[in-house]
Parts: structure tokens; sequence; C-alpha cells
């Protein structure tokens, strides 16, 4: 956030039964002198489920933080709604982890010395010390941590702690290759970020591109999920595709693939971070 | 709409100062005991401007349509809005203007015949009688008025007199391949579809095709716009591109040319008959 | 095929070892007076395989065809080729199979009265009776073959019975929903194509556009190949893919899906029958 | 080129008449023991004109490299043929010039990193130092060669001095803000490469991400293509699009903008560095 701006606050609203919650969180944030400046909705005509966003600016605004959670857990309380509050002048604090392909990373980085990210990456934790030069040029700490099969529990205590001591906010897995345990992902409902390297639902197991070139697709793709206890089956956040043919060999389907990889990734971040994704069962609403 | 559903009210809004209009759009409709169905808005940082788009079930809803009215009425004067308010038992009635090409005239045809439309194609005017043929098979009033260079005001006059006793709504150029002249225009603000045979802006003048292959370029278009008495300046509604390469001739571009004008011009049509679309200037916010 | 346009072979070519291939076949149409309109060729690096497409211009071509075929088979044996020699002059026998859903095979029927499919329809063949307006505005023969679950068998045989009297080239599957015996398919290897619902691989089973709206994809496809005795399994002739949101309920998937099938089904339609799709294992060179 | 790769000739060919052609050229290369790689030809139906990009294997060849040359020598007089010969173990060498703007000469370094761009950089040129950092940190050199109104002329010279001193093949304008004069221009023909701001044709001069938003089109673009005399109008060799909505801002055109252009620029790059563009006329044909 640039530091002249003024600051904004960020509701996002979940509930079951839609009646009167719109007129009710217009009213609240209106009677107290807020201008709303973005209010996104959607009421799913199946579940009955309903989603908002609404942001507005607190310059002007005649409450407080603490009694704004005051009053919004009263109107919680009355709707059974699920919610949460951010404001802009918290700037959300992001570990990636990566282990040796740099190009999910560089977009990160590249994202965030072009102030375009939305949030802080405070650390880069690696199972190989490949990728430090990297962090070195953007002046990011870099932190190696190994992971053998032998010492998985432990190397996933020490990541842990990490992110406690540095107050992190959101973990992104930048082609990290390294299976985290159920555990670990608990401890991290909807904040962990994974690059899956092909369109999901898709080929399952390793090596896609291969898969890909042996069934002849024309068209690949990359999917940014939150993880979940089960691989490669969380919510999907977003997913982008391109065209190939059959004179792609593999190598050129894994050059597309990690074009798409970083750009489908660090677009997930970004609407991650502009608190625009919304968890529902095991899809998400993105307010785009 | 199906004949079970609901009654649903939709309003657009559009203003320059937005302060406290979310809450009292969505206080009116509440305390009248109508439920939002969907609500979507959209400030603009830069004009200032603010664009609302609300749809809510008349069914308990304790207004009647004039009483609606009657009080949008002050709401708009309080707060300066120009505003839009149908009801989708109102089936809005097109006239599709069409020459020899069929392919937007049978995407649009088709589209009504599965039900997915949203209004409902009265008359086809030609100045050609090829056509007769394909409205024949979908049962529509086909009617030939002939324009010649000579006769251009009194087909005008013709053709407005038959929308006129049609009652019609809006006006769908489907590949009509006559200008229509500035007082016709003016007598349709906004109301007038055409589709555009390339990406805009882009190459001026004819042969679109043609000139996209001399250029080499390696991406063609479609734009759906409203027309304006500028001609293919109206503000646009929608588009969609396609890739193409050298192995291309004339006539392929044509071919994928004519795929994407029937698609977005049947897109923009319904977007335009589900009020999704609101002009400002020249351009349009589209609430997809 | 234009009338007075110049009859051209077509040679698609398929081997192991390609040395001296581009030269022996080069030199064939060269030395027998043929001019090379179209050669496309593609080696695949890892399999070794190796394809090749020549078209050339039989006005002045000193061979007659028995005489072509002779020498085709003289190289055939020399090199160990695979290889399908088609004349333009013979317009490809279609049968459409298709049950209630229309967007296809009115997409296929309107490429055909524009002249831009390369083949002709000469039956549509249901299992039920309600597309038989279509083909009478089309003028396309409608023969109605009920399939129960009960005479499956039978239904075949008169299917089949009707295919060899009408001497059809190529069978469509355009939205068939009933699954071919093994039989069936292996009488029409390569010669069968289907249009599946969804990007492949992807979702398994029915329904793909509720699992995708329950897996909140971002983006959906569909997929045309030919039909092989494993469901939905065999070589990918073409696929495309929409972006879609939250906001898109089921019927809107469909609705898109719809437009992405018929597309995607002419398409591979017309690829199949300008000889341009080569079938190796379980995947296909497509030269576009 | 990887070390232990054999290799290849690349031979790009362009002519009006092509009878014999393909024949005379395949048999050149498999008489002297060759093996064709890689055969890709295209005739235009409208103009007659012909093109042929082929690559054979030099690994026993029986023709050193000038005999080769001297053989295409007599075969281009023979057939009037332009043509271009190419090894794979000559690396071209690049320069690349920019001004502030880091993301596209990001993109190509990083390109080259991985071992994909298919040449080398040798130099980066600008006109401001901010990007001396970043050319640290890949190990490339980094020359200021300040451009001022008033010695535009000197500039230019220094600058040509520099690319002969290192004997660059390739001249790279990554967002270089300088107009380069026609003199410079004429010195390198179809060998300066420049990434527009915008989907060309289409707006025309400065700022397209603001005019496209007044503008409210729905898809914006960017184009790599070769720099003539006359400014933006040279031959496109890749183009590509996003669809943006009225909720992006001119901030949000322009990041989509930042992602679109170094997409294509590196996109284009690798392609010229292939030898897989071919200039005729104001177009490309590109072998992809």
């Amino acid at each position: 956030m640039a530091p002249d701006q003024p600051v904004t606050a960020t509701l996002l609203v979940n509930c079951d039964d839609r009646t009167g919650i719109v007129a009710a969180l217009a009213t609240f944030v209106f009677s107290h002198g807020g201008n709303i400046l973005d209010a996104d909705q959607h009421a799913e005509r199946d579940s009955g489920e309903f989603f908002m966003r609404l942001a507005w600016d607190l310059a002007g605004f005649d409450l407080g933080r603490d009694a704004i959670r005051a009053e919004l857990t009263q109107l919680a309380q009355r709707f059974n709604l699920r919610w949460e509050l951010t404001f802009s002048d918290h700037v959300p604090r992001m570990a990636v982890f990566a282990t040796k392909a740099s190009h999910c990373l560089y977009d990160l980085l590249l994202c965030q010395q072009i102030g375009d990210l939305g949030g802080r990456i405070v650390a880069v934790i690696s199972n190989h010390d490949l990728l430090g030069d990297v962090c070195k040029h953007f002046d990011i700490p870099f932190t190696v941590i190994p992971v053998e099969s032998t010492n998985k529990g432990k190397a996933e205590q020490r990541q842990l702690a990490l992110l406690d001591s540095l107050d992190v906010d959101v973990v992104v897995l930048a082609r990290y290759m390294q299976v985290l345990s159920a555990d670990f992902v608990a401890r991290w409902p909807d904040r962990i970020i994974n690059i899956h390297h092909s369109f999901l639902p898709a080929f399952a197991g390793a090596r896609p591109y291969h898969q890909a070139k042996e069934r002849g697709v024309k068209i690949i793709g990359a999917t940014a999920h939150y993880v979940t206890a089960e691989l490669d089956q969380g919510p999907i956040i977003e997913q982008n595709v391109r065209r190939v043919s059959h004179r792609d060999e593999v190598e050129d389907l894994m050059r597309a693939g990690r074009d798409l990889e970083r750009e489908v990734l660090t677009r997930a971040v970004r609407l991650h971070l502009q608190r625009r994704v919304l968890v529902s069962g095991n899809r998400t609403i993105v307010f785009g």
C-alpha cells in the first residue's frame, strides 16, 4: 500500500440465508460515516449460500477497529455469518517454499519489487541451497531446511517454528517438491497456496507433460489451489491454459508449462492477498 | 422466463457521488420485504462515477410497480441518479436486421429456440429476400424492405413504422450491410446492437480480413457495440479473438471471423437483454 | 470443392525411419510433372516416428490414379510406409448420429450449407424423432432407428446396413447419447468422431458440468476424439476451453459447453475431411 | 545448444515459382547424406509466393560449409531463390536495449539462464543506469549510453560502434523508450525486434492503456514486430491478448500489459533465433 493512501477495511462474509444482510451491512457502514468503495456479492441459486465482499474507506469512519469487530460480532450472530475482516495497513506476510526451480519464485519477487504483490515476502525456505543467489539479489532472507525421508517430521517442526517466529500469514508453495504432512496442512487451513503443473482435474500423478505428450492433448494448463490434506484436491483459486501442438516436444510443453505456472501462481497469490477469495466447501468464490 | 419463476425487479443505476447509495437502495428493498438476488456495483476511482445493478425478488414485496417507481424517483432526486427499472415478466421484443449472411441470424434464432436468449425475436427485416426460408423454419415473421441509394429515407421510415407497430425494444444488426442514418440512430439510443467484423479499434474501413492477411496479424477478432452516429465508434459491449497463422487464407480468416461474429453478437445481445450493460459516455460497464 | 478447381491428390504418410523419404516423395511428384501445393511433415525426436502430408496438383501430372497407387505401393515397401491417398474430387460422405440435442447437428449442417465442410452429410440417424424438422429444413435424409437396452445389437445392425448402403466414409457422433459396441467401433477404425462434453482427461463419468460447478473450476472445455473400444479414451483431434466463474450456474456452464461442443466438433470434422489428421497409437498429428 | 548435440543446418527459402523446388532441395540434402530433421513450407495461393524452412543433420553430410553455400548459390540462381543459411553451432549474439522498465529484460535473462533462449545476450544498452543491478545479478555487461534530444546522432553512433565491436546479430528493444533513426534501422533490416504495448493495428500514439480504459475495450494485447522506418508498422512476429473488464483500472491494464509484453517479446525473440521467421513484404511467415 502506498503510504499516502487512506486505510480501507475489507470484509468477507459467508452465510446461508441472505435476507436483509446487504441492507444491514450497507447501513452499518453508511450510518458510521463510511464510504463503500467496492461491494461484490454472490447468491448461489442451488445451495442458497451467500457470499459478499465489502470494502470501505476508514477516513471519516466514526468507529475504531475494536468497535467495528464488536459490531460485526453482533451482526454475525444475528445473521449466522462466517466473516473475516482485514485492514489495508496490515501488509500480509508471506513465506515462499521452493526447491530448485526458480521461475515461480522469480515471478513473485519481481511482482513484489514492482509494488504489485499486495504482501511482503519475509522468507524463502528451501530444501536446497540453489536459490540463495536469487534471494540475495532481491534482498530476501533465505533459509535452507533440508528434508530427508527420515527427518520429515523434524524438518516440518523447523519450518513451522520459523513461520511462527516471522508471524507469517500465508505460505506459497512455488514448485516445492515435497508433500506437506496432514498436521502441517491442518495448522494452515486455506492459507497454503500451491501451483499444480497441469489443468485439474487431469492427469493423476507425476510427469504430466510426458502424459500430455503421449495422449496428444491440444491444450495444457496449470492450476493454483489451496492445499488440503488430500493431495491436489484442494479448492481451485485460478487456472489458465495454452494451446499446444504435435510439434511441441516434452521440453516445449515444460517451457510453456513454466510460463503458465508462474503466471497462474502469482495471480492466485495476488487474489488471496487482496482478500478476493472466499472458500466454501471444496471450491472458491473469487471476486475478481 | 419460465412461467413458474417468481418475478424479479432489476434496477440499473449510475451516479457521480456514491455516498450512502448502497445503504439507501439496500434498505429500500429490505424494508419492503424484498430479497436481494444479485447486487453488483462498481466505483471508478479516477472518474468517481458509480454503477450498480440490483435484482430482487418481487414475491412478498409490499410495493406495487407504480409505487416502486415513485419511491425510486424520490431516491433518484436525492442522490442525483440515472436509473432504469425492468421486470422479468416483460420479455424484451427484438427486431433483427440482416442482409444475406445467415450465420448471426441463425445463432440468435437457435439461442431463442433453446430458451436462452432472454428476449423474443418479433421480426426479421432484410433488404433482400434470401433469409426468408430461415425465418420460416423458425416461424419468425420476415419482412423485406428494399434499400436503394435513392430511397434510403423512405426505407428507414418503413422500418421505423414497423418497429413502432411491433413495440420493439431492441434492434440487432446481424451483419446488416447498410449504414443507418443519424436520425434513425438518435431514435434508438443504446438500443441498437451491431456486430463489427474485426477487433476494434483496428483496421478502418472495409475488407478487414484482407487487411489482416496483408498485415500478417496473428490474431483476429470481432466486436459487438451499440450503434452511435459515428460509424463503428459506439460503446463496446463484447469482444473476442482467435489465433490465426500464415496458413490461413483470406477465406479461412472469414470463416473464423463468422464463428467469432455470431458468438460475440449473441453474447452481447444476451447481456443487454439481461440488463447487464450500463453505458457511460463511450464505454460500457458489463456486470457479467 | 468448387467445380472449376483443379483436382488435388493428398497423401498422408507415416513411418519409422525417415532417411530419404522427403526426397523420394518430392522427386516422385516432381518427376511426373506435379506441382506440390502443400507439404507438411513432422519428425518426432523421442520416438523417431515420421509423419508427412503432401498435396499436389493433378493438372499436368503424367500418371493416372492407378499408376500413382502402384508407384506409391513400391515406395511404401522400400521405406516401410503406412499411407493413405485421397483425391479432391471424391467428396467424403458423412453420417451424423444424434439424439435430441440440436446444437452440434445445426452447426455441421450450417457449415455444409455455406460450403465449408469439405464433405457431404448423406444421412442423419437418430434414436428419437425430434430432429426430423431440422433435417427437413436442410433437406437431409433423416432416419429414426430406436435403440432400447434390449435391442442394441439389432439397432446397430440396422445402422451398419444403412451406412453400407449409403457408402459412408465417416461417422460423426453429434451428442449421440448411446455407447457403440466394440464390434461397431472395430468396423470403423479412426473414422468415428465423437464430441466429449469436457476437457479430457478430466471428470470421469456423467454430468461434467455439475462436477465442474462443485469443484469450482475456472475453465471448462470440450474435446473431439476418434472413438475406440475404450470409452472417451480415443485419440484427441481438437479441444477448446472457455473461462468461467462462480457466477455461472450449472445451466450457464451447459450453455457455454454447447458453444464449445459445436465449435470443437465442427472443426475436428473439417480437419478430418481435409485429411489433416494422422493417427499414431493413441494420439493424433494434426497438420492445421 | 548443448555441447553434445549434433550440428544442424537450417535453410530459409523464399521464391515466386515453386515448381520443383521441394524436390530439388530435398534431393540436394539426401544425395549428400543428410537427414532432414524438419521441413515446413507454405505456398500462398493468392500471391503465388513460396516459403520453406529446411533443417538437416550435418553428421554424415559429405559437404563442407563452403561447398554447401556454393551449391545453394547455384540452386538459388536456377530457381530465383532468396535464402539464408545458418548452422546451429553459431549461437546468435543479442544486444538488448532498455530504459527503466525491467520486466521484459528480466524475462529474456531468465530465459537465457534456463538455457531456452537459443542465443546469447552479449550486451544490455540503456539510456539510464537503473537496470545495472539486474545485469550484474545475471552477469551481463551493461552499458549506459545517454540519449538527449540534442545528441541523438552521437548516441546512435556510440550504439552502432558497440554493436559492431561485439559482433551482434540481433537487437531487441525491451521497452526502450527512444525512437531509432531511419539510418540506424536501415543498417539492421529485419534484425531489430520491438515490443509494442498494444494489439496492432490499434490505438495510435502514446498511453494505449489509458485509451483502452476510456474506450472500454474488453481485451488488451501486445505485439512484437520487426522495426522499420515507419513507427509501429513493421512486420508482426507475435501477438497475444488478455480479457479485461471495467473493474480493471488503468494500472491493472498496465500490469496485465506487462505480463503480455514480456511473454510476447520473449516468444518472438526465440522464434527469430530459431530461424522460424521469414519476412515477406510487410508480414511474416512464422514456422512455429
